[in-house]
């Protein structure tokens, strides 16, 4: 293990990053809300995904190519990546102590040992296109060949990191090689399709300091044009990637163009594009994010994918300059949009992220294949994409959590958790964070410097906290104020033994749309911490909550249950459902001379967005409509 | 000509039909609204469709064939059913003065010419599959054969009727009997994976009396299942095509199992999944009609087909048992959701009808052929079912417009328009409407039997007409009191000479949805008689319309306007505008905290939304936001 070397994003040496890594090796979840969903993923998730893969052929389909058998043409043609994710999960998921991770490093080995030998000699490795060079790079919008590459680049340099193996890190260093041999200024011109290769292509000139991976790179961004786009549109995978490789690119470069570029972008997709959930893609169609205030709830796409990507994106603006919004919006797609994607239990997996759901089957005589039951999560999709994109993700997490800068020291996440690093100027220290974020936002920090040391610890101060307070050793703190949406700033000489006692205010907010989204109009969403809530059926008698009334004179009342859905606060309240769900007598009527819905008082029950449909087949709403809205 | 039998649903032996079908040959449209619409569809649309079709080697494909060159399955595989339609199209169009009906009766004959010789020996005929019985019907979920052949056989009894030539019937005689010898008790069980070819097998039993194609039209049927669906579900165009063709096989057989089943869906329809320009499927994904309540407006499909289909279907069960509610929803679509589908010149379609849209092209730098221009109807598209559906039913219109039955004589449509017809006791009689609907409700009927007459005398008195009223000679008529969503029945002894004055009242109508729409909350779309009414950029100076604001404390003045649109009533009131459509500083924000919308007053205009994207690319509403609304 080489937890120091275990830097999810390495910006360590990027001449535009004002953030420095700390490993995920140096970070240690202990027993709060996040160690749970590790946990689950590395005992249950990533070993289930292998067998998932093998049985879909992920590896026998490079153990062909080896062989010399034919191509699997019948399979995705970005199979190759699904087995690739996988790796780095499992390579990240062998920083922890679970008595599993012997089981994931041997079948890890067993997946590197069924991938090596399918490299071609030249470098170029795609178990769909083979070892025929006249068979590659015919349709690069289309074929997913260098986003494949993008994967295993991204795989090898994680196992690389965690184990200190080389043996793909150099496979990797062929195929990018050989990559800088077919595209290029004079070479073969055509933008990547689908961008992941950018982000990995930028990571592999930080593991390996060779300069042509990163110009590559700038080379792909150049042809996609990304710096000069004015709006976020399209494919949101792809979309969100692309900014993300524009990102680090522009890390190591500099170039306000390309800052420029990725700000629109940013901007336009926070203010026109974005779920409350943090989740991005409107439309089902191309899977893509739709036009600004496309934002339908229970046609929502959502995918998880998409919602990682946006984690990723945020995650490399924050290393420019420090900036809390990026942050901010990281938590909001983590706590929400990104961990809906996965079960309680780390097995089952969504694709589309809807906000709403009537819970049940839907049909279509026509297209029987078309037929839906009740919308429940899956141990794994024809396209797989997600489930392994989650569980890397998750075993990368404690990457997230912090940085260093010349100056100091950034907390970004909260959670209970022991961070063992060291500063700028090579001090270790200790940070111990003692919550039960985000249910309480109350979070003492002990900084343990080995020695007295003057810097500034940057503590986050979300946006959804307006009334944050904090002492210092027990006393408030000179000059403390937190802003919410702001890092606050504590700089003085840290002795061994203080402590920072951060409490984050709560309250449980209601929130309201801009009137230009359709969908949400008259509606709001709740929101208490990080953590968007949702209703469902099940808590309400089996009634379709997607017509629930909140009543928004009654306060909704938090409240612990350890024993519901792995522990989680509730909002109890009041409001009323519909006393009758079926049809009404005629879909249109003249103004004031609808009659009003008949309604019947209830009491309301809210559950965390994420762990919705953990318990069965049910509806589920996010926006709630108001009672008094006119409606 | 034959016009004495062109019958569009020839109920005149059906034993479940009160309703007896007045041919479109005898009824003649004169100066009035649709008069233009059927001029510019039979003087532009047919012609130019027929070079469509043929440039998409629709013909060719059938020359292909007869020569014995390998079919083309590089095209759609029910690219025969866009040529039937064109026939059918171009037979009604015959029944016309227009001076392109030459030309056109040259083009069906060049259309029959290349179709007849590629039928089978046994009568199989299909371009894509050939004449080798080995690759029929190998998969009849998905390949529409079943489908084209119900096209094959409308379009043989319209050009029959039309003008008494038998050899294309005799050709669609031959499929049939074909099909009865393949499917049946003991033959092939599969239902047809797209309907159509029940609607044709019961109007080819009308034309034959031949049992086995009403025998055959329900073992289809039953094999689907259809009297026992308990909602209107998937595929839009698919299920109302099957509902029309059960309903069609009800008035043959008259099992109230069927009537049920089909009331049952209807219900379904109209009360949870219709757009209130009468469009239907709110789902691009399968075309379909998607779940309850399920209505965006600018993601609405409402596939032109699927609008038609409606009105197809809403005829067949206005013949049970002359109930107005269905004829009230066939013209709601008819003046909305219909006739958007094509343009005012009658040579551009909609596949897909919104009813919003932003005006604007819209990128995707990850699908580039995903980009989509500014919304706008075409000439033709790939798959090109809407347009020869449009030109088939407007080609067809007449025969829709009026009926008799044993005790009297129906008017189901208004516009200025003369019937020559006979009651069911054989009097003949000419009946002439004078009117300026839809933009006048003043309808003069002028009644003049050969000789004087008992009968009932059916006016459609619309739902949307809450005091109509009516003379009868100048009087007041004594025990008529018109009742909105009803027929008024005057019973007397009708003499030559005799005139009726109907005026219906056309209020300006702010329609609200129900509130578990959730596009539509806060919103109000205008109706006036039976045309639904959009706001387009065009009239407010570029201005984005989805986010205008209607003043409902200012009356919108009905103006007639000779020059624009073609002539339209258009409605002038007043509201607000955006003062600044550029994207609001954060898309969520606390309930209370959201700054009100900085907004402007402007004039609004509305026009007719089937006139809507007429002048160019521009943003489009249907559905208003209403100040005052708490929005």
């Amino acid at each position: 293990m080489f937890p120091e070397r275990t830097a999810v994003v390495d910006t360590t040496r990027s001449p535009y990053a004002r953030l420095r890594p700390i490993p995920a090796g140096a970070v240690r979840l202990e027993g709060g809300f996040w160690q749970a969903r590790r946990a689950a993923n590395t005992a249950a998730g990533i070993p289930q995904q292998f067998d998932i893969l093998k049985a879909r052929g992920a590896l026998e389909n490079f153990r062909r190519l080896a062989a010399g058998i034919e191509a699997n043409t019948e399979d995705f043609v970005f199979r190759d990546s699904d087995l690739y994710k996988w790796m780095e999960a499992a390579a990240y998921a062998l920083l922890d102590d679970d008595p599993q991770t012997a089981v994931i490093r041997a079948r890890l080995d067993e997946a590197i040992d069924a991938v090596l030998p399918a490299q071609g000699a030249d470098g170029y490795l795609n178990t769909y296109f083979g070892n025929d060079p006249s068979r590659r790079f015919h349709n690069i919008a289309v074929d997913h060949e260098l986003y494949c590459a993008g994967h295993f680049i991204q795989a090898a340099i994680a196992h690389h990191r965690v184990t200190g193996e080389r043996r793909l890190l150099d496979a990797a260093i062929r195929f990018a090689d050989y990559l800088t041999t077919v595209f290029g200024p004079g070479l073969r011109q055509e933008p990547p399709g689908h961008p992941e290769i950018e982000l990995a292509l930028v990571e592999l000139y930080r593991e390996t300091g060779e300069r042509r991976y990163l110009d590559l790179a700038g080379f792909f961004l150049e042809r996609i044009g990304i710096a000069d786009f004015t709006r976020f549109e399209g494919h949101a995978v792809r979309a969100a990637y692309c900014a993300a490789g524009a990102t680090d690119y522009f890390l190591e470069t500099g170039d306000p163009r390309w800052r420029d570029g990725l700000e629109r972008q940013w901007d336009d997709m926070v203010r026109t594009k974005l779920y409350v959930t943090g989740g991005i893609g409107g439309r089902y169609r191309g899977e893509s994010v739709g036009t600004a205030y496309e934002l339908p709830n229970q046609r929502a796409y959502a995918e998880t994918c998409a919602a990682l990507a946006t984690i990723f994106w945020n995650w490399r603006l924050m290393q420019i300059a420090g900036e809390a919004r990026y942050a901010d919006e990281l938590e909001r797609t983590l706590y929400n949009g990104a961990l809906a994607g996965v079960s309680l239990d780390g097995t089952r997996y969504f694709y589309v992220n809807p906000l709403a759901d009537h819970g049940q089957a839907e049909g279509d005589p026509w297209y029987p294949w078309a037929r839906r039951e009740p919308y429940q999560r899956q141990t794994d999709f024809p396209c797989n994409c997600c489930p392994p994109n989650v569980e890397r993700f998750l075993a990368s997490l404690p990457g997230y959590f912090a940085s260093t800068s010349d100056d100091g020291l950034w907390v970004h996440l909260y959670d209970a958790a022991r961070i063992r690093w060291r500063l700028a100027d090579g001090t270790p220290f200790t940070l111990t964070q003692h919550t039960r974020y985000p249910w309480d936002g109350t979070i003492t920090l002990a900084i343990e410097p080995e020695r007295a040391a003057e810097f500034t610890l940057y503590l986050r101060i979300p946006a959804w906290a307006p009334a944050a307070t904090l002492t210092l050793n027990g006393e408030p703190a000179p000059g403390a104020a937190p802003q919410p949406g702001r890092y606050l700033a504590l700089r003085r000489t840290w002795q061994p033994g203080d402590r920072v006692s951060l409490a984050l205010d709560m309250p449980v907010t209601l929130l309201e749309a801009d009137a230009r989204v359709p969908e949400t109009r008259g509606s709001v969403a709740v929101q208490r911490g990080p953590v968007i809530y949702c209703a469902e059926g099940v808590d309400h008698g089996g009634a379709d909550v997607r017509f629930a009334r909140l009543d928004a004179s009654t306060p909704l009342v938090p409240h612990f249950e350890a024993d519901l859905l792995g522990g989680v606060t509730v909002l109890d309240g009041a409001g009323w459902l519909l006393a009758d769900e079926s049809p009404p007598p005629a879909l249109y009527r003249p103004r004031g001379q609808r009659p009003p819905d008949v309604l019947r008082p209830a009491r309301l029950r809210l559950v965390p967005y994420y762990a919705w449909a953990n318990r069965g087949p049910t509806s589920m709403a996010v926006w709630l409509l108001l009672d008094g809205s006119g409606i």
